[in-house]
C-alpha cells in the first residue's frame, strides 16, 4: 500500500501543534510528509524541513511556492493533502490557494477567522473536488464513538439535557499573557471575536453536536473577561435549546485555575445517561435509572465496529491524545484514498468536515452577539453577525 | 452534663426524614428526645411515639397540645427545643407557634412556603427569646467548614468563579411521579412555586453562600418541567452574580437519570481553588496553577480548628450524611446551653439560621420569577414577588 | 418499644474508642446507656458517667463492683449487656466475670490477649446463658453484606482468590512511637504477641473469612519489623489457602506512609469478581471476563435484603465507619430482645461471635509462629502455640 | 535529520505486537522501515512487507537472508537496527545473528528462552560493537521516570517497602485457552518454564527494580495454576528482598477475572510514598505522613527533565502505552546516532539494555525454582537453575 503523500504548512521548528499534527500523521504508517512551507520565515522554514527529512527541493519557503511547485509534479510524486498548522488567520487564505490548486485540506481549528470566511470557505469546498476536514481533536477518541452508537442507536431513550464544559487554568492571571500561545489568543486582530469560546468553547459545541448528532437551535450566553484589561473573554456559559428539543448547559473557561483540560461530556436520555472526561477518556459511564452503572472501557466487552476501528491497543493499556488525533488523519487518509479509487468526492469518513466548520464559526459569533445583549434568548444563526 | 431535651413535630412512623432528624440528634448523646406529636393522625401520633421509648403522658396527638402540655411542665423537665420535620407546609405554622410558647425551633428545610412566611417568621424570631436553625444539612459537613476556612483566609486569593451543582435522577419519568415524596413536591399547593429549585437548588445556593462567605446578588434563570404535564420545574440552570463580584453558574436537576445526589461545589480563585462532592465528602481538592493538587482528607495533617470540631472519627474511618446532621443538631444543642448559661440569645453557632432562612425562600422565587422572563439579568430581590 | 440497657466498661473522659461505641449504640435509638464503670481511676471514673448523662447511683468505679450492683438490680432495670472498651489485656477478664454474673458482653477486638484465652473464653460462653459478640467493625458495612450475598448465591462463580489489604501509615518513624495509642501496641505485656497482624491484620482475615463465608486453612507469613528496635510486627505478608480451596494474599501495615486505612477486599471468582475499599464504603466494582464492570452502589437498585437492612440514608447520602459500627450494635440489640422473647440463646444475628473470636486469636498466633520458621507453608491450627 | 533505518523480523499482517511496535517507531518521525522478515512464510512476509510500504527489493523471507542481503548494502542505505518482534523461542537466535552481522538489536521482552541463553546473549552484546535494548515498556512512562527521579533524589527517604502487581483476567477459564496468544503461552516449549511469571510478572520486576534503582536479592515464591490442566503457572505472588533492605510483594495474575492490565507500583519510604497505576499512567500518588497527598500530573509544575523528555502533550492531554513505547524507540534511535557520531558503543540511553535482560531471566528461574520448594527464603541468583 502506497503512503498518502503530505505537505505541511505551518509548524516550523518550536512550534507546539505541529509537531502534534506530524506524530499523529506518522503513527499508523499510511502518511509521508513529503514536503512543507514550514514557516513565513524562508530560511526557518527550509531548515524546519530538512530537519524533519523533507528532501531538500520539496522545503517550500511559501505555501504559494509550495502549491505552485507540487501542482507541477508528475501526479505519482506529488502531494496529495495539505495539513494546515498556521496561526489562526492564516487558516483561511491557505486553504482557500490549496483548494483551488487542487490539493485535499485538513485544517486546524478553527477553520477561519470569522463566519464569513467559513462561509466562503464552504462555497470553495462545495464546487471544488477536494475532501477538506477539520481536526476537532476530540472527536476522534474512540468511546465518544461509543457514545454516539449508543445515543444513535436509541439505548439512552430520548435525549433530554447535554452538559459540556471546557475548563483550563492557564490563562488565569495577568502573568500569564506572555506566552506566545497567550498572546495572540488575546488578541482580536488575530483571534477573532472570542478567544475561550473561540478556542475551546467551540470544541465542546462541536463534541455536543457530534455525540448526539444533533444540533443547538437557541442560546442565551454570559461571556466575561476575568482577568481585567481583556479585550476578548476569558469564561463563559451558554444555555442551548437544540433542535431535538433537548436543552443543554455548555461552560468553558480558560481562568479556573487548576484546571488542565477539563473537557467532560455529560447526555442525559429518559432511559439512561452518559458520561465521559476526556482526561481518562478510555473509560465512559453509562448510568441507568434502576441498576448499577456500567463502566465502559475500551477494549472491554462488546463495542460498535466505529468505536473498535478507532483503537490500537487491547484492553488496560491507555490510548490518549495523539491517538485521537491519529484517528482523523487515518479516516482522512482513508477518504483521499476512496476519492481516488472511486473518482468521485464523498466526504464519507467520519470526520469533521466545512459542515462542522461553518457551525462552528457560527457558534462563536451567536455566542458573542448574543451576550452582549440583555435579552436571555437567541436564536442560533448561520448569517454572520458583523 | 445534662442532655438537651427535644420534643418532636411530624416523623411518625415510616416517614423517612424523621428517622434521619432522630439518628442525628441521638448519636452524640447530648440530646433527648422526651415528647412528640408525631403525626397528624392522632392515634398513629400517639402510637410512634411510643414505638420511639417516648414516655406515654408525652406523646400528644397534635402540636398545638404539646406545645401547651409542655409549657406547663416544670423548667427542669420540659422540653427545650422542637425538631420540625412535617411536611413543607407545616413547617410556618409550627415554628410559630413553638416561638410564641417559648421554645427554641430547629426546623427542616425550607423554612416556609413562601418568602412572605419567612419574613414573617423572622419577625417571629427577632422579637422571641428563641434560636432558630435550619437543618441545611450539607454544611454540616468537616470538610466544607475547612473550604469555608480556606476561602476566608485568603487562600484561594479573590474568588472568580462559583459553579455548584445539585443533580438526582430520581423524576426522570412519569412512573416515577406516583411516590408520597414525589406526589407533595410536584404539588404547588403543598411544595410553594418550585419543585427542583425548591427542593434541592436551594440546598445548592446555600452551600455556595456560606462556603464562600458571599451573597447572590443577580441572577439569570432558565427552568424547565422535563416531563409532560408537570406544573413545577424538574430542572434548571442559573447563571449568578455575587456581591463580592464573583460570578457563578448553579445547576439542579431532578431528572438526570443515574445520578443520586451528585451535589458538587467549585470554588476558582486567583490563587487556587477547590472542589468538593457530597458523595465523597472527606475529600477536599485544592487546586494550584503551577503545583501539584492537593488532596485533603478529613484527620490528615493540619486542619482549621472548625473543621476538627465536626468530626467524629480519624483519618481514613468516612464519615457521612448523617454526621453532617448529627454536627448541626449538636451545633444547635451548644447554643441552647449557651442561651441557658447566658441568659441571652446569641446564634453563635456555625449553623444556618433565620438568616438563611429568608435568603433560600428568596433565592427560589426570585428564580422562579426569572425563568418567566426574557430579561437576562434580574437583581437578586428580598421583596416577596406575590 | 423498650430501649435495651447497656453499661459500659472502659471509655473514660479523652479515650477514643469509648466514644464511638457510644455513637454507634446510641444512634438507633435502641439502646441506653444506663451504667458505667469508665475507667481504673475511680474519680475519673465517675466523673466520666457523670458528663455522660449516667445517673450517679450508676457511675461504679470498677467492673467488679458494676456487675455485682446491677446484677442486684430489679430486672427491669438492670443493665442488660456490657460494652467492653478497655485496653486489650483486661478484655478477657471482664468479659469472664461478665458472662459470670449473667450478662451479655459486646467486646472491642481483639477478643483476649492470646488463643488460650479465648479458647477458655469459648467455653464459658458456650456454658452461660449469654450471648457474646464482638465488634470486627468492617463486616458491618452494608455493601459488604452484598458482597458476601454475591458470592454466597454463586454470582462469581468458584472463588479461586482472595486479595485483602490492610495498610496504615501512622507508626512508620520512630517518633510517632510517643502516642497512648502506639505505646501500649507495641509493648508484648499488653498488645500480646503481634503489633500489625494483631491490630489489623486480624481484621483483614475476618473480612475475607466472613465476606467468603470460608476459612484459612493454611499459611506462609513474613513479619518484619520495619523500624528498628521494636520487639513486635509492624508490617507483614501472609499467603493464604483456604478450605474450599482458593488461595489468597493479605497484606497489613502499619508503616505504609500515607495510608490512613487502606482496607481494600479484592475477590476473584471463575465468572466475575469484586472489590470493596472501606474508605470509600458505599461503592462495590462487580467485574465481568467480557463486559462492562458495574459500580454497586448502597441504595441503587436490587440489592440484598441484608444490604438493605443495614442502610439507614438513600442513594448518593454517604454512610459511613459509625453506621457500620452502629448495625453492630443494633443487631446485637435485636438478638437481646430474641432472647429475652424466646428464653433461649441463640446466636441468629449477624454479627462477630466467640467462634470468630478464637479464630481471630488463633489467626495471630498461627502467623507469629509460621513467621518465624524457614518452612514456607503451616497448616493454621485451632492449638494455642504456647 | 536523516531517519535511522530499521528492519524488522516477525510482525507480519495479523500479528499484534508487530503493529504496536511500527507504531511506536514511527510516532516521532526519527525512525524509517526500510526493510523486513516479517514471517516464517515466505510469501506472507513478502505481501506483509509491501503492505507496509516497504521496497520490493527488502522484502525478504527470512531474517537469515535479511541480514546477509542488507549488510551487503552501502552502509548509507542498509538498515542500522533489528527490531525483533517474533514469538520468544526464536528472540535468541535472531538477536545472536543480528549482533554477530554487525547490527543493534531492540527486542520484544522476553530477551530469551531462558537465562541460560541470555546470558550467553550477554556475552555476544559485550564482545559487539552493538547496542541491546529490551522494550520493558512500562518504564517508558514519563511519570515513571518522576517516580524514580523522586525516588532517587531522596524525597522518599529511605525506601521501605515495594508492593507491585501486575494482575489481568484474560486467560481465566479454560475456554480462553484457544486463542493464539494463549496457546503458546501455556507451552512450555515455546514459553519457557512460566506462564505468569514470564510473561507478565517479569514486567512487574522489572518496573520494580527500574523505578527504585535496587536489585532482588531473595525471593519467596508461591505459584499457581488456577485453571485445571495447566503445565504452567497462571498466577503467583512472591515477597521480595532487595539489596538496599526494602522488602517487597509482588503479585501477578491472569486469572483475576475483569482486570485488564492493572499493573500498579507502590513504593514506600520513611519520609513520603508514591502510587502510580498504569492505567491511569498521566497521575502519580505522592504521600506523606502528616500533609495532603499530591496528585503530580505529566505537565503540571516542575517535574525532572527525564520526565519532561518523555512527553509530547501539555497538561491534560492524556499519553498512554504507545507513547510509552515510542519513548523507548526514540531514545534507541538517539543512541544510534550517539554511537554513530563517537564511534564509540555506549548505552547511554535510559532503556532496558542487556543487563536487564539477563535479570529478567534469572527472575523467572528464581521463581518457578523457589516456587518448587518448601523452603521459604531463597537468595536470587545469576545461575542457570538447569
Amino acid at each position: 500500500m502506497k503512503k498518502v503523500r503530505m505537505g505541511m504548512v505551518g509548524g516550523g521548528a518550536g512550534a507546539f501543534i505541529g509537531a502534534i499534527h506530524r506524530a499523529a500523521a506518522a503513527m499508523d504508517g499510511q502518511i509521508e510528509l513529503v514536503c512543507g512551507a514550514l514557516s513565513s520565515d524562508p530560511e526557518r522554514a527550509r531548515l524546519s524541513a530538512l530537519e524533519l527529512g523533507i528532501e531538500p527541493g520539496r522545503c517550500y519557503t511559501s505555501y504559494q511556492e509550495m502549491f505552485a511547485a507540487e501542482a507541477a509534479l508528475p501526479e505519482e510524486q506529488r502531494m496529495q493533502f495539505v495539513s494546515i498548522v498556521t496561526p489562526n488567520h492564516m487558516h483561511f487564505p491557505v486553504a482557500k490557494q490549496a483548494l483551488e490548486a487542487g490539493f485535499h485540506v485538513l485544517s486546524d481549528k478553527p477553520a477561519t477567522l470569522d463566519l464569513r470566511e467559513a462561509l466562503e470557505l464552504k462555497t470553495l469546498v462545495d464546487k471544488s473536488n477536494c475532501l477538506y476536514g477539520l481536526t476537532h481533536t476530540y472527536t476522534g477518541y474512540p468511546l465518544i464513538k461509543e457514545a454516539r452508537h449508543l445515543i444513535g442507536s436509541g439505548q439512552l431513550g430520548t435525549v433530554t439535557k447535554v452538559v459540556v464544559e471546557y475548563s483550563q487554568g492557564w490563562l488565569a492571571s495577568k502573568s500569564d499573557e506572555g506566552s506566545k500561545q497567550a498572546e495572540w489568543r488575546l488578541d482580536p486582530a488575530r483571534a477573532g471575536s472570542s478567544c475561550c469560546m473561540g478556542d475551546i468553547g467551540v470544541h465542546a459545541a462541536n463534541l455536543a453536536e457530534y455525540t448526539c448528532d444533533d444540533e443547538i437551535s437557541d442560546i442565551c450566553a454570559d461571556l466575561v473577561s476575568t482577568v481585567p484589561g481583556r479585550q476578548l473573554d476569558d469564561d463563559g456559559t451558554v444555555l442551548l435549546r437544540f433542535k431535538s428539543g433537548a436543552r443543554g448547559v455548555l461552560m468553558a473557561s480558560q481562568v479556573s485555575v487548576g484546571e488542565e483540560n477539563r473537557l467532560v461530556l455529560r447526555v442525559y436520555g429518559d432511559k439512561a445517561s452518559l458520561e465521559w472526561s476526556q482526561m481518562e477518556p478510555n473509560t465512559l459511564w453509562l448510568k441507568f435509572p434502576d441498576k448499577p452503572t456500567q463502566m465502559i472501557r475500551a477494549g472491554v466487552g462488546t463495542l460498535a465496529p466505529e468505536t473498535l476501528a478507532n483503537m490500537r491497543t487491547p484492553a488496560g493499556h491507555p490510548e490518549g491524545y495523539l491517538e485521537a488525533f491519529a484517528n482523523i488523519y487515518r479516516s482522512f487518509a482513508e477518504q483521499i484514498r476512496a476519492v481516488q479509487d472511486s473518482g468521485t468526492v464523498e466526504a464519507a469518513g467520519d470526520i469533521p468536515s466545512i459542515h462542522q466548520a461553518v457551525r462552528g464559526m457560527a457558534f462563536i459569533e451567536n455566542v458573542v452577539t448574543a451576550s452582549q445583549s440583555n435579552q436571555k434568548w437567541h436564536a442560533f444563526s448561520l448569517q454572520p453577525h458583523s
